[in-house]
């Protein structure tokens, strides 16, 4: 492993030319706003990544030397190639940590990950969402209280169609009256995964210093600390005298 | 296994003698309400046992003719003798399914069999509770929609200390924003443990007919299918060749 | 759910037509084997579906009427057409029951539900299984005792990359020293999926009393209660109002 | 958190007063010997505890700065002092991290937080096990290979009756045929809690070097990163607006 956290941010950067609110909040994109508060962290080496670039900025290359990726997409999902979404699960059974951002839930590399269709309800009315911790003490809840709110945001219910989740950390309450566990936990290989529902384009949610706490104590937990690659070697008997 | 499914509803039987609104909804007892929507299934065979009978009603020839035992407990689980804990644990771990409601999280044969404290957030102001289903096609679940609601309830909320569930399968909103996984199970040695939030005695709770289904459910639910003997054998070498 | 449970036995049917001893073992092609010794449960209703009909026999209307799709695959994987594969997913998402046998390790269905590679160790030289037991008292056990063994098989082994299972409820040694989680569960959607490690084509394994116990028993524990429709619905507020 | 891991080993120091194997391998005691394998860490700070002293010399003091606790018990179990062992409970609710060693799978301590009997198989005739991952990429493995061997030792078989692990990241085969769960991983409140199996008390177990690297990292994944106390407040209605 490198001396620091190779971060990569991944933003799909298309809100940004079409939504005016995204563009208010984010002028730059909301991948440069995330990769703008990881940064500063002395352990982490951000850069980002996004849609528009060849190969979705998403190279062998890049993902060879990322031990961390965070994911954020929406209205692109369809457009992001089969092929880069193959190169990034390839990683994350290898170990590369992956956090799921918001409506990533649908993403072609969260729903390949999952094995499961990743559907949710919804509602857009700016209501207050409140994250409450199911599993204090966890790692990526370091500093976070008991609970911790934003007041006006996208409603997302249960049911969410994923697998048993490893561990659920984190389940929101809506003023509206749903329910939705909003950090989850899995691994798939080597890989850990994180998905954390806060992150709407629309209102000032990764401004929020709870929401950016979790996703910096997300990189550190995700990080890999060794290699793995899925092969199926044929074993000799007696393998054990050698 | 008995043809029948054969359970046992215990009561601590407290609430029935000092709080009025527990003696107006529940005349006869709650164990006796509880029995009394169970009985109507043809193939359970139903009976009650309380605090006050000798052994709380539950001595080993009780348990050992029990397939399923539902547990009801608030004020007085001070005063369950601990030699009948045992008892029941042990029948537990040898396959009994174990049905733990609303306030018997705090139960001495919860706390025990869970390893946790089991501590909650709590509130009686007769809110509305919302219960999301989120495993859809759950046994327990059968013919329950994607949610159904308690009108007015007291409220639990989270942190709920208890290990992480095998499957959580119904989340609660409250109408005060709080949050609580309402539908927990659990494997304990060859027994199935199903907790169920639902059940205060001063609300007409069990009277739900969602709430009596769920608990109709998880009966056939936690039916053992086989016996379990915890023991420690030496084992020979070669016990493959006889 | 209909009175009986309908399974679909299905196999790719391949190594019928060029392995030796797959022809001698299973002169009627291997699902027509396993098919014959479901078939006697009064409560099963069993038809056969194979990689060789029109859409492999899985059409839509053949999976409306599958409570429980048993499959077995392994030179031809990569034959079974996508759309096959996609719409065998819907029902599992959708609650129908799936258990994948031996080297249905590596279909595509298996990994596709999985999100992950899949991938095992492996030796062919007739040595000794030893399955034991990890959860006594689960259903799919049941009339299993502590272990049990065949005699020659091949062997698969550790790491198994599949996600950490809801259950593990058999844990294989073999001769050689390896180990392999050769039993386990997950639910996907409102569906269960039943992996089983046993079952090769050159080996009398499907011959074996308490195989064929543990895959009838998985049929009744797979046998969905309720179906399911994944969809992404837009929420009112107020909703609980009406 | 401190800055350094604050790791107590405690040691029942029996088997050390009767055993002339463990005498011979153990002069100054198990206790001391695996603080002294772990000590050459520049981030831990080690100390040990044991039986014959005061309160186990687990006082309150010493668990209030202990990060993670390891424990080895195996003819003492009874002798361990109920209060002793609730506050060290009481601590990994509170977020300590509990390794439990081999034969303290019968603890007071462990069984406690499992829930279960901890029952297993067991024999004597120093052969060969094979540890192997099951979790590549896990923190508690780190530099540790696809699988590593003792050459000599206890067998411990399954069924190993414990609660489902949140994590299973090594499964053992032994030379006669049996296989165990011996790398296993739970929460507990804020608590992490290991069981690993090796560290027999007549073998050189705790010479091997892989098992000293998985008591290590283990120790480094156990330390909390923040406290918790289980407690159980009413809370008022509106808390959000204030």
């Amino acid at each position: 492993m490198a001396d620091k956290i190779r971060v990569t941010v991944w933003g799909e950067n298309a809100h940004e030319k079409v939504t005016p609110e995204t563009q208010e909040l984010y002028p730059d994109g909301m991948h440069t706003y995330i990769a703008g508060f990881l940064s500063p962290n002395a352990d982490f080496e951000v850069r980002t990544a996004n849609l528009d670039e060849p190969e979705h900025g998403l190279t062998q290359d890049v993902l060879d030397n990322t031990d961390v990726l965070t994911w954020w997409g929406h209205i692109a999902h369809g457009q992001v190639a089969d092929e880069v979404v193959q190169r990034v699960y390839d990683r994350v059974i290898g170990g590369m940590g992956l956090i799921c951002l918001h409506s990533a839930h649908f993403s072609k590399i969260f729903t390949k990950l999952m094995g499961t269709s990743c559907v949710l309800k919804w509602r857009e009315v700016a209501e207050r969402e409140t994250l409450w911790v199911t599993r204090p003490g966890h790692e990526i809840l370091q500093g976070i209280e008991d609970f911790f709110i934003i007041p006006h945001t996208e409603m997302y219910g249960e049911h969410f169609d994923i697998p048993e989740p490893d561990e659920t950390i984190l389940i929101s309450s809506f003023e509206g009256g749903e329910v939705f566990r909003s950090g989850c936990t899995w691994r798939r290989g080597a890989g850990k995964v994180f998905y954390f529902r806060p992150g709407h384009e629309t209102y000032p949610v990764f401004y929020n210093e709870d929401v950016q706490k979790v996703i910096t104590n997300a990189v550190r937990w995700a990080c890999p600390v060794s290699t793995y690659t899925p092969i199926c070697p044929n074993r000799e008997m007696g393998w054990y005298l050698k």
